[in-house]
């Protein structure tokens, strides 16, 4: 009867220092690598650097339509004292030209042609006319090299064209198959784990009784792993009893690089979890609890070598401190840099936003668009419903040191 | 011999323009949908309107750690003059209390739990505690209501809570089950076919001979594809022939919502695709030509309701010009609002950037990371290199409006 303790929260840090904390105590390793088809490696991470096998472009190219010579038949070609050439044929796309351009002679290019030996520069079509069938009338001079793309100029053979841990995007998939190399060193996944808790949770698909709500975390989390790059196995629902969080934990650890349990709603079941995470392996829980809003009872914990982290039973919370202490977990174990670039959106705060000296916030906004550029729009709550994040396109940080943000500041919407 | 043309640039309009000029000729309709496992639909967008089936939370719940009571029953207590109340029970998790509050008594209940029948408010433990077993000494009041999440107070019965053309986060996600809706009407991804052209390009995993070049942009496009949320279906290289491109426009018009084509880079190889595409269906080209950097030499047309986007061959304008106009097409297949959020990064810019007077210039930029700030730092590039790309971590768009940017100048970067 009324079997509830004050949770014990050992010390609030605030969520730079507790992640840095966190992190101390895990392997800087990055996973192992996989191989895999370069068209298929759109948004993993490269495992090691990429050395171009040969230069680009393989041979001297032409930048335009125009016509490949000797810069130096052009010199003091100009409208009114044009310079006269004999075209000597047409450089066909795709095999080398089969000739050598002697002096005083020029031959029409296209764009991306492979400049005959003996060229050095390539006119563009506008300044010439045929005056006669093969002969070219020139009305500018080139220099040597003018609009002609030299070997190696976009690669040299040997240059490291891009670093381990790089993020691979379109353009990156683009270059790496420009160099012929069609399997690439990708990190493996980092496999996930999410675990619920909670007696008053139940399966989503399941109808649900007076007093149970369905598993929200289990989803959502899994969608923002899958995002941030990870993959996520899901573990159910766990019955909030020792024996079973053990045995459910036990498991996760060996199977999963990094365990990620939601915490039934009440204190009790989030000190079941710390509880049982402390005899699981070392050094355990290492936080209890971050000077954050929301997410203050979150644990972070070490269970020899892997990461466990305990997430408020609430959906917001959940999923705000998932992107604060699961993702940059996910990021290190892929080789991802830690200071990546996080997209956001540059608005104008519509309300005054309080918020306790000393703790950070992150408010779910509305992003708002006007004549004066983005308005972000706060949405409060009363609690931590699910459809306040569904209705939000991002959230504002409200660092520790603020005592709110007054209506009309600058802020960075970091988007969802 | 020399059978080069001048390109043919009819009329030479702003992306913007040109990109209103192709929408207009094409339907309005979104693509039809399919239904899917909620589960699955990360980055999916919903094709119809989502009501409530049931209100949310389903059942009157405490949002703390505490003890469910008569309001009343607390009036005028404070620490000086505390009230008792027996304590009746304690509300278990995930079922219904399963007792009737009658006044004059207080259960315990955890955050999350069912409020009994007859409790209005739930008292936070801190301003408690058991004075004898079984009762509760009560330092404060509460009103009506406080601490309680009442039925419906997140989303009730009937509500549209996510709008067609909604893209489905991890939010959304969460939402959508914690409703126990776990199959959702989901768009059909844009079927995008994609061939390339150019005599001298060949299969990256072809051994390149003199004059030849790899085919890039039907990975790199594939890959932008996918991300803006379409099905990339990729035809190859297509010979610069009328009647190889007119036969494979034809089946890929046949096959596919949306054909997007990278002619080779010469401008007869432009030219042919032009032509083409004229005889394919109504109204055929519409724009020959867009006045940006890079990518002039875009072909955007309309065959019989099914747009055709001729890319220039080059893989840097190809990606740029693709964001421009592939990707707003795919986006409206699916629904998407015209005026979605694009997250960005603001920085400083390094160094001036010069643009010519009423073009459009899209400069890719690196961003570096410094103690006032992010720099967007250009990089600059001969010709179009698609390790250019593969350094740059966004674009910097130079509106038609401005002569260039001076060095200092606050960008918005689109991240790539």
């Amino acid at each position: 009867m009324g079997g509830i303790t004050v949770p014990e929260f050992l010390e609030l840090l605030p969520p730079a220092a507790a992640l840095e904390k966190l992190l101390k105590q895990l392997p800087k390793s990055v996973l192992p690598s996989e191989d895999i088809a370069t068209i298929d490696s759109l948004g993993r991470v490269l495992k090691s650097q990429v050395l171009a096998p040969e230069p680009l472009p393989a041979f001297a190219r032409s930048t335009v339509d125009g016509y490949a010579l000797h810069a130096a038949d052009t010199f003091g070609a100009n409208e009114s004292l044009p310079a006269y050439l004999p075209l000597m044929g047409e450089v066909p796309m795709g095999t080398a030209p089969g000739f050598e351009l002697p002096r005083g002679a020029a031959a029409a290019i296209h764009t991306g042609g492979m400049l005959p030996v003996g060229a050095d520069a390539v006119l563009m079509l506008e300044y010439t006319q045929l005056s006669r069938p093969a002969e070219l009338e020139i009305m500018r001079a080139v220099g040597v090299g003018e609009n002609v793309l030299k070997v190696g100029e976009d690669v040299e053979t040997g240059q490291m064209v891009l670093p381990a841990g790089t993020f691979l995007r379109a353009a990156e998939i683009g270059g790496l198959l420009a160099l012929g190399i069609t399997c690439v060193d990708v990190v493996r996944p980092p496999r996930v784990a999410i675990l619920s808790s909670g007696d008053e949770v139940v399966p989503p698909e399941q109808v649900v009784q007076p007093g149970q709500v369905r598993d929200i975390n289990s989803y959502s989390l899994s969608a923002l792993v899958t995002e941030a790059g990870g993959e996520s196995v899901r573990y159910g629902i766990v019955a909030d009893r020792e024996d079973a969080v053990k045995s459910a934990l036990q498991t996760a650890l060996a199977d999963c690089d990094l365990v990620v349990m939601t915490a039934g709603s009440s204190a009790s079941t989030r000190d079941l979890t710390a509880r049982v995470v402390n005899v699981l392996g070392n050094p355990g829980v290492l936080v209890h609890g971050v000077n954050v809003k929301p997410g203050k009872p979150t644990i972070l914990a070490v269970c020899d070598g892997k990461a466990v982290i305990g997430l408020p039973g609430n959906p917001v919370s959940a999923l705000v401190i998932a992107r604060l202490f699961v993702v940059p977990l996910i990021e290190r174990m892929l080789g991802l840099p830690a200071n990546r670039i996080r997209p956001s959106v540059a608005a104008r705060l519509t309300v005054n936003l309080a918020s306790q000296a000393g703790r950070e916030d992150f408010v779910p906004v509305r992003l708002v668009s006007t004549p004066k550029g983005m308005d972000a729009d706060p949405i409060f709550f009363k609690s931590n419903l699910i459809f306040t994040l569904a209705r939000a396109d991002g959230l504002v940080h409200i660092p520790a040191d603020a005592n709110g943000l007054p209506a009309g500041s600058p802020v960075q919407v970091e988007l969802l």
